[in-house]
Formats: structure tokens, sequence, C-alpha cells
């Protein structure tokens, strides 16, 4: 280990290598549950794309691992140390390289806050549209590595849309850049979409150049109160069905209704058992919002409050804002990430439900409808190892469950240390072997994030 | 041979297994220029998923190149046959399985035509969006692997946009599903898009699940003539700062312009020396028509028509639809592709002109000038070697033209056999063999479509 540290120190800075047991423990876990960690050997704070590159080859040439991270706000254990490695964290590299309105791109180093990124290309009224919940904390790089999703994705689509090129040093410390700065381009493989979503396992992106679009106008909201998740689940195949492109389309179950309305006193009725927020950003949402109201209410809404205002609209959407944080007051939870065609999210929730009274658990769901994306979110006292178990159990069951229904087991949390048992499961042999020489054409060593992902 | 063809017919119709010279000859090439052709050893035209995988297990076995066909429309070069080759045309597989209108995905074989799938997903108020020119002629399985692109890209994105999910038959055999039919899925590496322009090197597809939006309304159009191309290219540049997002954007040069003129009469001023075609098909069309003629104004447009409804529209389309037609009627042509960053098209098309000077060639230039993707097509008389031999050299010094530009020598025909050579110039040494190890961990034999791409 000395050796380790002292050759990193050859080309990094006193500063960027630390060796603090107690910071060092700090960097052990992003926010996935149940996911363990080891015990890292050192971790590195680059501030250049060469120190990452010495980083990589002082790791190849030791045979030590490396576990890039961005801030650790992952929910899948991808960014866990692992015995002995080198954390390799990203954060130092946080600079905004370019915004160009002509060609409509940024180019960003992986450190870069999502929010940073958002505000600064909003002066230039353009958008960078992923916005995971973590958005404001997390980094670009992790989302790049995880592939990260949000509450936008139903119309603008999640990070993979929206990465043109990357600069990545691979496993030997060797620079290699991908993709392109132009519009459109089909030179050679797609390198570029197979490193977003990969978890740090195949590279380390150290420079993104990124897509944006012209700023949207602000949202136009409805809220429709459901007796029951099916009608609900209706409703958002009618307007799915019905040609609209709502710019955010989120479904909260009875459980997680009851939950904010205990934190945030919201008043909304108990006999709620479904709450749909459907929202248009286009010139047209006036007349959209009129039309999905219609649409709810033939669905058997009990309930329909279209905003007629910004303000409004932002008051409806707090209720979803507020769904992560009412439910972990409930106790420990663990956030599922199961996506199904969204014709089948009615049996999805269904079926959570049904696992949620069986295993005596607290399950509340929120859901990008939209798109078929649920979040389960298990509730459990986690000084009971009987609850904490059965907790477990109903998160694979949940699994099970969407993969029945025809769907993924991670619809943009990604698979890390959480999910990689499953994975196979979703692959299945022949797949999964694939994914594994692809993983050696990169690391032939397997230095990089080991046992992460497959 | 007469073993290769003993062994396929074991598992495939006598129909579906062809060897007549004639029709193995009208099989060797695609549409690109300048690329040779091998001796393929037959033909096989499968009707089933078993059935590929028999050819492809069959030329496993016997260690016999596969080099996959769809309607080799192709430009460039990648479906030509190879010495002692298999040529599997996926042709006969053209079904379309499935069209599902609220999970906006289609799911279909790879031999349904682009033109076919658009007008059956039209039925359902649905689009498939990406049109490359030969859509009426070209499969699903073409564009897929090529990534193929289109009018619509500046808009609507390219082909990887829609590919959710694929079904492919691997080098020895086996089949595999990438992807998913969920809106969103982050289970794994993405094999899906590195499939996607892929050019048959990887796998072959057999059946893909695609994305599909609601249909646009009806595109309003205007037509801008401009002095020069210099200032063409700024309106460009100046809609897109804008924050305009049209359905279509192309620009013709004078060249291009004059072609047209002369073929179809349709009275363009021959002082015209850029026409730029603008649409929407947003509900801000009108709007926007009227603020992007202003801007064109603005930009030095000597005359710009604005439509007035679609018929209007659909006749200033017209220009562009005349503009490859009216280039071929001057000579023999090849069209090149070079896509550079948009606030870069007004240095390629000087660049272009001053190329055509130099050679005393014909090169008239039809670009997607939203995306700063340019098609220049190169005429020459290909009864005289010495002109054939400077447009070569021509069409080789538009690609390092575009690369010196911060471009790509592929904005959405591919690599193929035409420009493998360049394909190592803009990847450099060390992301080629990261490729050509991709390529390795799909294909250890090298036996599908060898020589192609890489």
């Amino acid at each position: 280990m000395t050796d380790l540290v002292d050759r990193l120190l050859r080309e990094l800075p006193a500063a960027a290598v630390v060796t603090d047991p107690d910071v060092l423990a700090s960097y052990r876990y992003d926010m996935a549950g149940f996911c363990a960690a080891g015990e890292p050997a050192v971790l590195v704070l680059p501030e250049s794309v060469e120190q990452v590159q010495h980083v990589l080859r002082t790791a190849t040439e030791l045979r030590v691992p490396v576990v890039p991270q961005g801030a650790r706000t992952g929910l899948s254990g991808a960014a866990n140390a692992v015995d002995g490695c080198i954390l390799l964290s990203l954060l130092k590299l946080n600079r905004i390289l370019e915004i160009d309105p002509v060609n409509r791109i940024a180019v960003v180093q992986p450190g870069v806050l999502n929010a940073e990124l958002s505000r600064a290309v909003a002066e230039h009224g353009l958008a960078y549209p992923p916005d995971p919940s973590s958005w404001e904390s997390c980094t670009i790089g992790g989302n790049i590595g995880t592939g990260a999703g949000g509450l936008c994705c139903v119309k603008y689509g999640v990070t993979s849309e929206y990465v043109l090129g990357l600069e990545v040093v691979l496993a030997d410390g060797q620079l290699i850049s991908t993709g392109r700065r132009t519009a459109k381009g089909v030179a050679g493989y797609d390198l570029t979409r197979l490193l977003v979503g990969s978890e740090g396992t195949l590279g380390v992106v150290v420079e993104a150049v990124l897509a944006l679009r012209p700023a949207p106008e602000p949202q136009l909201a409805l809220a429709a109160e459901f007796p029951s998740a099916d009608a609900a689940c209706e409703a958002v195949c009618e307007v799915m069905a019905g040609g609209f492109t709502p710019s955010l389309m989120e479904l909260m179950d009875g459980t997680t209704v009851r939950a904010v309305n205990a934190m945030a006193r919201m008043g909304l009725p108990e006999s709620t058992r479904a709450l749909l927020l459907v929202a248009f950003d286009g010139p047209g949402q006036v007349a959209e919002i009129a039309a999905v109201a219609e649409l709810c209410r033939a669905a058997g809404a009990s309930e329909v409050v279209p905003a007629e205002n910004q303000a409004e609209s932002e008051l409806l959407l707090q209720a979803r804002r507020l769904s992560l944080p009412a439910l972990d007051r409930l106790g420990t939870t663990m956030i599922d990430d199961v996506a199904v065609p969204r014709s089948r999210m009615a049996e999805m929730l269904r079926g959570v439900a049904e696992i949620a009274d069986r295993y005596a658990l607290t399950i509340g769901v929120v859901s990008h409808a939209g798109d078929g994306n649920t979040h389960p979110v298990v509730v459990f006292d986690a000084a009971d190892p009987a609850e904490t178990e059965r907790a477990k159990v109903s998160f694979d069951e949940i699994m099970a469950l969407g993969l029945r229904l025809g769907g993924t087991i991670t619809g943009e949390h990604g698979v890390g240390l959480l999910k990689r048992d499953w994975l196979a499961r979703e692959l299945g042999p022949v797949g999964l072997e694939l994914q594994r020489r692809v993983k050696a054409a990169f690391d032939p060593l397997g230095i990089l994030n080991p046992g992460k992902t497959l």
C-alpha cells in the first residue's frame, strides 16, 4: 500500500492523495441500501485529465482496483468501495468548459453538478433536460455512469439521449475520444452510448459533449385524484394513446398520498387511492390540460384540479417532490426502480400492493407514470431483523414481478451491486456472457470497478 | 462450396438457397460508388429466425463469411459481397409483428420497408420519424445497420433514438435479446445502440422494438433565396441560436439550384447562390415561419417565400426532393456525407467550392443544414479516367476538410467499404484498436461482414 501511495504521489499533489481513515470511511458508500462496501486503500481527487491517466496507469501496473465516484448519490451501490481499491473521485474535475448556443452543446468535466449546468445553460435560453431527483447534488459524470433519468423523461428522454461524445481514460491510462461534437455521426461503433450507464466498469469519463435543447416554457400542471390505482393507470394509458406528450406525468399511490398528507397537511382526501400529476410545457398547454382533465374524469377521477398559472402548478407538483421525504419519515426506506410497459402499470401496482400485504410492510409507490417507471419504496424498521429480512425479500419480489410483466429490473438507477444478481435473470446466459466479453475488451485485467454491474 | 450449399439446405427450403450466377451477380452491390465487390458463394433468403440461426451456425462451422443485406440502397458499400461469402438477405423477414399505441412501440422484422412501417403506424395516429431519402425502398434492418438519418432529424433525431430493443443472431447462431420494450431501462451495457450502425459486423438483427411518436401536424414551410452560401449559413445559425426547433431545415447550394432549375424549370433566379428551406410542424408554426422569415431577411435573403398552406409547402419542398435526381442528370455522381458543427457549415461550403474549382469538377451540395450534415455530390464523367481520378481525390479532400472543421466523415450513410480507411483517421489508433476488440468480443472468428467498417 505504501508503494501504491508513493507511486500515486509521483504525479499527483499531496492534497489529492488521501489516506486518512476517517475521510476514507466517509467515501466508502453511495446512497444505496443493503449494499456492502470494502475497505479502500486510498482516495484520490485528481484535478486534471493527466492526473486521472496517472492513477489508471498506476492501478494497471500494480493491479489495484479502481472505483470511480461522483457525488455518491447513486442508489445501486455502484460507487461503493471494494477492498484495497483506489477511490477515484472526479469531484475536482468540475469545470464547464463551453456552452455553445449555435451548436446547442455544452462541454463539461464530470464533476460538474447537474444543477450547475442547468443554471448555466438557462442563461443562454437552453436546457439540459435529464433531471434526476438528486439534481441539486449529483454530478454529470455520475449521471452518465448510471444513465440517469428523472421527471422530464416522458417527453425529453434520458441521459443517453444527450451525450454526444466523451473523453475517456481507459483502464491502462490511455485517453480516447468517442462520438462527436456534431448533431449527427455514425463513424464506427457507438462506444459513447455503450459507456453511458456502464457504471465506471469500462472507462473513466473525464469530459463530455452534451446536447442541449431550447428552454421550454414553464409547465402548466393538473392534479387528478382517483379512487383506485387501476383508474389512474387507465387515465395514463388514455393520455398516451390519445397522442399527448406531457412534459411530466407522475403517479403517487394511496400510501404515498397519506404519507405526504401526514407530513405536509396538504388536505388531500383520505379516500384518494392514487394522485396523478400531468404537465405540459408547449404552446398548446392550456388546451392540452383541459383535454387531459376530461380524460381523467372519464377514467373515473373523483376530483380534477387544473392549475391556472405557474404558481398553482408549482403547488400541485410540490406533492410529488415531498413523496420521498414523507415516506422516509415512516422508517428506513429502500427505493426500487422497476420499469414496465405502461400498459402493464396497473398490474404492477396491484402486484406491489399484494406483496406489501403479504409481508406486512408499508410500500409506497411513486411512478414516472408516462414511462411506466415505478419506484416502490419499501419502508421497514431496520432495528427489527425479521422485518428487514421481509423488506429484502419483498424488494426482490418486486423485481420478479416487473420481469414477469415484460419490464426491466432498473429503469434509471442502475445495477451496481444491488441488482447484479438480477441482471443475469434479465439478460439470460448468452446475453450475460456477451456483456462479459465487452467488459473484457475494455478492461482485460478487470481493475475497473470490479464486481459491479456484471 | 457444394458442401456449403448442402449444409444450408439441411434446414432451409430449396427456394431460399440461390446459386444462379445471374441472381448472385444482381445481389453483389449496394448503391455506393467506387466500391469493389467480391464473388459470393451463395445467396440465402431465410423466412424465419431459426433459418437465420442455421445460416450463421453453418457459416461458423465452415468459417465462411456472411454479408447481411437489406434492400441494398446503402451508400457505403457495407452490403457488397466479399469473395466466397454467404449473402444473407433479410428481405423475406418482412412482417410487422405489433403496433401498440399505448406503449408507442412497433415490433418489426428487419425486411419491413421504412415506408410500409410509416404508413402502418400512421393509421394509429403515430409516426416512425427516421426518413432517409430512400424511405420508400429501404428496410428497417438496413436503417438499423447504417444508423440512418434523414430530413426530420433536426427535430426528431436519427434511427438510434428509436431502437429500444433487438433480437440478434450472433456469429455462432445463438439468439440474444438486447434492450427492452419499456420506455426506459439501464440494465447492463447498452448493446442495442452498439448494434445500431454496426453495418452487420457484430450480429444479424432479426427483430426490433421501435419507439413511435404521435404523428405531427403537417409541416408549414418557407423558402429563402440567398446571394451567398455564407449568408444562408448565417441564417441557419441565427435560427438555431434563436431557440427555434424546425422540423426540417435544408440547404441547397447554387450548383444544385441551377441543376434543379434546368431539370424542372422551377424558375428560381440564376443569381441564387443558396436556397434555404425551413419547416415547422408544431402548433406555433405560423408564428415560427413568420419569425424565421424575418431572420432570413435580416441575414441577407434576397427573397423569402413563406407557404400559406400545406399545398404550397409541398411545392417548396419539391425543390429539395429533386436535388439528387437533378444532379444525377449531369453525369455520374458520388454522394459524400460529412457532418460538421453547424457553426462551421459556411466554412465547409466555401471549402467544397474551392475543391470543385481546384479539380475542375461540378460539386453540388445539399445539406441537412439544421444538423450541419452536408452531402457534397461530386459529378464526373465516368468514361474519363483522369476526371474519375480527380473525383476520387476531391471526395477524400472533402472528408479531410470535414475533419479539420471538427466534423465527422459520415453523418448518416455509414463507413462500409467506402470510408473504412478514413475511419482510422477519425478515431485514432487507440480508439480503432478498442473498436477492434469490441468486434472480436462479438465475432471472434471474424465471419460477419469482414472488411467492412473497421
